[in-house]
């Protein structure tokens, strides 16, 4: 008799945005044409730069011709993309990591659940709260976790507090954990880790053999020249820390489907007879086995991320969206409303008003405003009686939702 | 202290293609210039189809304006491709499959590797013998394995031989197996199973609580219009298998990346509670949690292989190398050479002559006549003494290899 993996039993209900998608397309149903404006799921709407597009073309035209074509290439991503990232993602900004190193994805949110292959299934497990849903997920399916409590925390994974009160920063906890989970800047909150914040971590895990997973997938956010854009600009992370980084945000592909993993060849992590082992040869290893790379005509378009022009569009297409979350912050901040980040990031961590529960929140701006949000409660515990503003969108819709949402609060407030 | 996965540690000493792809690299920088024809790695050689070409460029252009641009799609694809599959290849041949059950992803290798995430440990797994490497050592990497002994054999699967007794077709085995992998047309002995040889598998697998996992991946090259195409052309299939296709051997798509599983909703597996279980909801999760669906511009590649044009081109594409595959069995037989496949399937397994080992026939050919191959020893202790010839070829580099391989074993033989 064939059995399933029990542990997916464990899972609440719905992977939060799932769950968001359905409660807009009832609310469509039952409102047909309603003017929706969705800052809810961290989704680029701003068209794939011309760079982008111009190299796919020209591979495509390269696969008609049996001189050009390509079949399969290299499960690691082809050569001349990864050293491309190698030097001016990393080696510009004084990182030690080379070429070899960077393995080529269709998504972080693939690499960051399929890392797990490689370790073993005795680590102790800390993210923080709120976080973001897919480390937690991808643990409680890999068996890592008991069962959930009301509030949505598992059983076994160290939930490290991320609030206003420790500026979104998670606090070295005092326990030995083994696999710890940092995004910086953040998903949901927008805050960044400095230099030091991070230092203070890098130590930790160096002092107790734990391996950070650093997803940095928003780095090209960072508008303080001070905080770091890799982990790997901090002394000693290249023993401890693997890093996820993604062509999503800064070059708007998610729906093209490109993303990156670093996995330096210094670290190492326990078998059970106690020998070191190098984590790359087993990541290179899954990666051969269970992946194929990711399509050439894909790997260009991120290739001309690197080039003059590519450089340029993509930097205008995120002063865009960070323009955006600036115009969210101040619109939100006339009316009362609190917010954080937004700033280094392309999202904006708002403190419901009036007390409201995040999903509480959720409904009032779909149902009045006919805005979609993400409560924080479904980032966490912790994320409770907070709520995320994705500033993905045209600056039209991003306007029209301040403006609507301008206009109820401060009615409600008179 | 941070543990890795220790069954990585049991794995042997590389995945069978990499460790060709080094014998290859070293006979080259030992002959620089050595005209060297590979007929290895089952890797497309002739350009993307037109109609492809044309439809991912036409994309390309979509993402370049924010009104036809697409950011996330849905995690198991978009519908219009999904609706023309299930139309297409299942409906079409009388197989009750809904564009629902379809699930489009970057790879039947990943997808092979990733549906084990859903399943128990404790299931029992059944490969063939030999068998494609990656059933086994994604098996070997989740742990449902003890140690390798000196043939490559692993403890705790069950080999089921095929060979010239019985027709390169599994027995169906006397005890209990869960997962069962089957492939039809088979990689790497090119034989295909009858509807009857499927039946008393599924009827087996209905009798046993077993699910099937069949991988459909050269169903393209069947040219006998009385085999299967599908498992779900068997009564009770849907019941007991998932199917994996994919576009790289039909349409040429192994650097542009597409495949699809089919998931029945009828296909249950069971809970530690004694509870029967839906599997599809339990894909449903794994995708949506770990993965984020295939590149718009691909999918839409993908949906171009279903229009008049893309049949047409697809279908010429399959006989091209069904061509060289018959001149291979051709002209290997006229030096006496024994043949199998290649009539149903892309690859020809060859018997190796003068009772040669796999590899040292590898070898031989290598270094005599400039040829790559794959050792049949590679797919399994039961594929010692024979060796596999690739189709996927130009049809001048087919018949130079077929020429010195003539010249080199008639002169043998003489």
């Amino acid at each position: 008799m064939t059995t399933i993996n029990d542990n997916y039993l464990k899972l609440k209900a719905g992977y939060l945005f799932p769950e968001i998608g359905r409660r807009v397309k009832a609310y469509m149903e039952a409102n047909p044409g309603a003017p929706v404006i969705k800052l809810g799921i961290g989704d680029v709407t701003e068209p794939l730069p011309e760079a982008c597009r111009t190299a796919m073309i020209e591979a495509v035209k390269e696969m008609g011709d049996r001189t050009s074509f390509r079949g399969y290439g290299p499960e690691q991503g082809y050569p001349w993309l990864r050293e491309k990232i190698a030097k001016q993602d990393f080696q510009a900004r004084g990182c030690d990591v080379d070429a070899s190193e960077i393995f080529i994805s269709d998504g972080s949110k693939c690499d960051c659940g399929n890392i797990l292959d490689i370790f073993g299934d005795d680590n102790s497990i800390a993210v923080t709260d709120p976080v973001y849903p897919v480390y937690v997920d991808t643990n409680v399916m890999a068996g890592h976790t008991g069962e959930a409590d009301e509030s949505g925390k598992y059983a076994g994974i160290t939930y490290l507090p991320i609030s206003a009160d420790n500026n979104f920063v998670a606090d070295i906890p005092s326990q030995q954990v083994d696999l710890i989970y940092l995004c910086s800047p953040n998903n949901p909150t927008g805050a960044t880790m400095t230099k030091d914040q991070l230092k203070a971590w890098v130590d930790y895990a160096k002092a107790n053999g734990s391996i950070i997973l650093f997803d940095a997938a928003y780095e090209s956010f960072i508008t303080d020249e001070s905080i770091p854009h890799s982990i790997y600009e901090i002394e000693g992370a290249r023993d401890c820390a693997i890093e996820f980084r993604s062509f999503s945000k800064n070059a708007g592909f998610t729906g093209t489907r490109c993303a990156l993993t670093v996995v330096p060849k210094s670290l190492k992590g326990k078998a059970k007879d106690g020998s070191d082992v190098e984590i790359w040869g087993l990541w290179n290893r899954r990666q051969s086995t269970k992946f194929n790379g990711v399509s050439y005509v894909v790997q260009r378009a991120a290739e001309a991320v690197y080039s003059e022009a590519g450089q340029q569009q993509t930097k205008e297409l995120v002063s865009f969206y960070l323009e955006n979350a600036r115009i969210i912050c101040e619109k939100l901040g006339e009316v009362g409303i609190q917010t954080y980040g937004g700033v280094n990031a392309p999202y904006v961590w708002v403190k419901t008003p009036d007390g409201l529960s995040s999903w509480d929140f959720f409904d009032k701006l779909l149902n009045t405003c006919n805005i979609v949000g993400t409560p924080g409660a479904g980032f966490g515990a912790a994320g409770e009686g907070y709520f995320r503003i994705s500033a993905f969108n045209s600056r039209e819709n991003v306007k029209e939702a301040m403006k609507r949402i301008s206009e109820k609060f401060s009615m409600a407030s008179v």
